[in-house]
């Protein structure tokens, strides 16, 4: 069945748009046609705004055009409840100018992934964290009518596999019935890069991208799609086995390569073309194929920190009358 | 806050239509008009079908015209995965008979209630060992083209004070989306009768009523509010407090009677209305009033077997490629 | 089988000393020989100091003698995030005067109950939410160096249905081996009040008594079964159906009494006695008898929501590196 | 801290003893001095009986002495319910003669694992599906009296990161109290090969290395260690990203020495050393080194299968009573 192979699952890959900059960048010289970044840094978090604005861009980046804000934060890697907070503080205060949302407007929440699947239970999980309040403003008007709080909603609507129906279809069913101003989907991404694991959030108001994320979410969810404004939050969790067999041949052939100086070795690596390559890392992740990732041991902890982070950030963004120093009792 | 009581709540009630007709019969001399039941038992299993053919008896029952099957399995509360399976095979051969689908026909499962709650979580149970199949014809056709399976989709929606969003109208939208040709809603009940919680299956082409069930489902699921046949599979997990509150009286109230024959007991008692004792009701549940449960400490293990054999059913009912002796094989 | 019925289970009963204290005071004129009460109330908050110090006082009561601390906190059945920050402050305050550990001592927290009963599931939750560092002492002391921190172990050993093993059993086990200073047991337990369901905190010196909390705890676990000190920490979320069937018995004889007055009456009550009483219960309570417990549907918010109280109070008191203002941050 | 890198950790590795012998008996013409490997293959499951008879074999292995069989079922990776039938069946048949037990002999499963880390979840998901019988001979003994059953207890004791408590502490505390005759551990494991991942069964009479298995599991549990036999059954999930990352160098490295014959590749190649190569690989897999696993993106399905297999096998080969045909009703 060799003939019916996607190639294309065997490149190299990113859900991070900071990546694909990263990556694609330096044949550009430095700055890729079309798109605009700016960084700053402040106690360990560094954010940067990154725009792609034309088509040009988008095509060079392989990413939708749109605005990309991220949160890169090293430090998330080691248990320090301090520098979460300040995360989900700074969060919250990039969220609210990202997305201006009149007082009234409801938002959606969709928790994108496989809660049984630990690395891609991100969007599940922060849905649990999430101050829902579409249903108090009819229900219990008293717990929400001194002001403060927005109507939320918040649907973890499950995988393909386990429903038998696309995400996009519930989503899409659900968006027609209840009429948000605001999708937020929440997921979990695949990186490029093993450092990125777990240290850096995107915010985008792109939507999700058809086929990314951990599992296999097959269409995407944008403004187009959906008929109202998408943003997605993502964090990387895994980087898939693609990836990182691709990094290991990378890895040794440059080694050997300043081993042995000289013409016939820089003749042999150049003749050694990608399609080879991907031949090379179908062959070794057989009989498994493109469908592996690879992610930490301590899987856990991780997605559970970093979905209280951004819940924390979202219910204090969404809801004024939510203060950072109570945000976690919202959360459980 | 005593003008805001809704009495009703304190009313004793039941979501089986069984113990409807048995409630409300002997009123009626014993059949009710435009009522219709029959009978079977085999093996400790018993068949009963009822009709509710006109607005009459709609009225008197307080239930929805129409079909309704249930399974009376008192052997259920103990666990004899024998008598589970045999339930499990009764259920299927009656499905079939009771839902005449072409054999092509996608169905589409709601698991309603709240998976955190034990006693509610029987509808997401349910869902999580259906063999789900609509996404296989088309990404995995090699799975299913042998014949033999119908495209089954699964969804559990959650509940309001978790989402935010009335069960109804994700269901609603869903249906819009994937337009299956039935919607099966599984669902806990509440019961009149404490014998008849984890041993009573109920079927019902009705769909579900507004207000029935153990959580709060406010609005109801049928074929007027969907647009398609929706098919009821529900079992009882618990009592309403309210209910077990009335009998205690009623039990009391009727020994002091046989107790203390005489005019003047008998006046006394005739004397106290049923508004005086949702009254007493209502002071006994306070503050927790109506939306109390009563249900077994072991109901972790009655639910998830009860799941199992419902699915085992349903499994076998929807797919003719799935016999009953393997059919355990497709939960998990 | 009549002849093996335990009519004692068909009793009244409660896990709460201050319950025990308020049904058996009024026959004693108001205090019980052998138990001293004092109360305080701040801002919502009761905290009762009730020591038993004697074993007259501990008959009438039917409690171990030792010391109880009662939070009485009506409000916690409302979201109240500022609240839940109030009561986890109190707790952590009381509990580091109630248990006064050198600073190194090493504390064995004990989740009971059944992590699949909703409100069995207190135990299990707080041991989720608990900042464990035992293993860090030796596996990553520099989390753990700068001070502030205790070895804290929390282990949830499941139920006897679950496992086949007695939860004393397994506790007694690990004790042996990892020879904590201190055991800290939480559980679920059985009020007699459903105003006190959700809503109060019992801290104990005594451990746990042999039949207490929601599930079946057969055997008890105190400092002469398990040879350390154990505080026992007990939330009541559930009321036996023995007891609101009861209460439903007494408030409508009450009831009639108060219409009828005369000797006649008084007469009639007096001669239905306790065993009388257990029979009805018995016959009302039939198939399912005494292990039927009574709980609100929305149980599952109440007790994470206590969890998270719990876990913050029991983090702040144990780690002196934990402030109040940083503690959710180590809950999730 | 590049002096505190475990390099050890940087190598190749299996947890399974066939593994290895086809990774060392080239080295030895093909058989190892001091083990023994037979296979017979029926229908798809191949059996392969592997012992290590003295400590030469046991050193060239990596393995410790004794038995070994393993299942390899290369169609576990499909969905195919009447394989998994199978395989079941004949875990059973082959367990009942591996481990000769006397009738009444009391057996402790240890469900080892992080439950909250889908591949890691198998051993507690095996103890959830286990036929638990140990409290009935003493709490309901009709229930059991009639033959058949044998005293199984099943504990999933957690892990060290959540618990704070070394598994091995919690296991030998339960021993030293219950006094089985025998313990079972179930436990994922880490392959060397993809294709065993999910497909391969290994059930050993040697107990759990330590540093086994797919999470950190610093001790091993055997006859040693816990004083009574322990079977092992474990089942690899995960390959250890240093492996995956190992083969992807050979595989290049090995392309690349095709396309260039000649001296010159030769001695390049032969010079590039093994710690060379560890090096390498931790450059790659910084920063979250040697704690990275790779596994499927639908790891959830396969666990869930597997445990079921692996719980019926365990349920028929330890209990009489229960038949293959009914074996799935004892697990939910």
């Amino acid at each position: 069945q060799a003939e019916q192979i996607d190639w294309n699952s065997y490149s190299v890959s990113t859900d991070l748009a900071l990546e694909a900059h990263q990556i694609f960048s330096p044949e550009h010289g430095g700055a890729i046609p079309g798109v605009k970044t700016s960084s700053e840094e402040l106690d360990g978090i560094t954010v940067t705004r990154l725009v792609i604005e034309d088509a040009v861009g988008s095509k060079i980046m392989g990413k939708m055009e749109g605005n990309y804000l991220t949160f890169e934060v090293p430090g998330l890697r080691y248990k320090d409840p301090d520098l979460q907070k300040r995360v989900a503080e700074k969060l919250a205060e990039e969220l609210k100018r990202f997305v201006s949302l009149p007082e009234q407007a409801t938002v959606l929440v969709i928790g994108l992934g496989n809660r049984k699947v630990t690395p891609d239970s991100l969007g599940p999980l922060v849905c649990d964290n999430l101050f829902v309040t579409r249903h108090l403003f009819d229900h219990m008007p008293e717990l929400v009518e001194q002001g403060g709080y927005r109507p939320v909603a918040a649907v973890a609507p499950g995988v393909l596999g386990i429903t038998g129906v696309e995400t996009s279809e519930i989503v899409h069913g659900i968006v027609k019935k209840i009429k948000p101003d605001l999708v937020i989907a929440v997921d979990a991404l695949a990186a490029r890069s093993l450092e990125r694991v777990n240290t850096t959030i995107q915010v985008a108001d792109v939507g999700i991208s058809p086929g990314a994320g951990v599992g296999n979410k097959r269409k995407g969810l944008n403004k187009k799609t959906l008929g109202v404004p998408v943003v997605a939050i993502g964090v990387p969790t895994v980087v898939d086995a693609v990836t990182i067999s691709s990094d290991a041949m990378d890895l040794i052939v440059q080694r050997l390569e300043q081993d042995v100086p000289g013409n016939g070795m820089t003749k042999l690596f150049s003749s050694f073309d990608e399609g080879e390559k991907k031949q090379l890392i179908f062959e070794l992740l057989q009989p498994l194929g493109q469908n592996l990732m690879v992610t930490p041991k301590e899987v856990d902890t991780f997605v559970e920190d970093l979905a209280v982070v951004l819940a924390n950030g979202l219910n204090v963004a969404l809801h004024d009358a939510i203060k950072m120093e109570d945000a976690s009792l919202f959360t459980h």
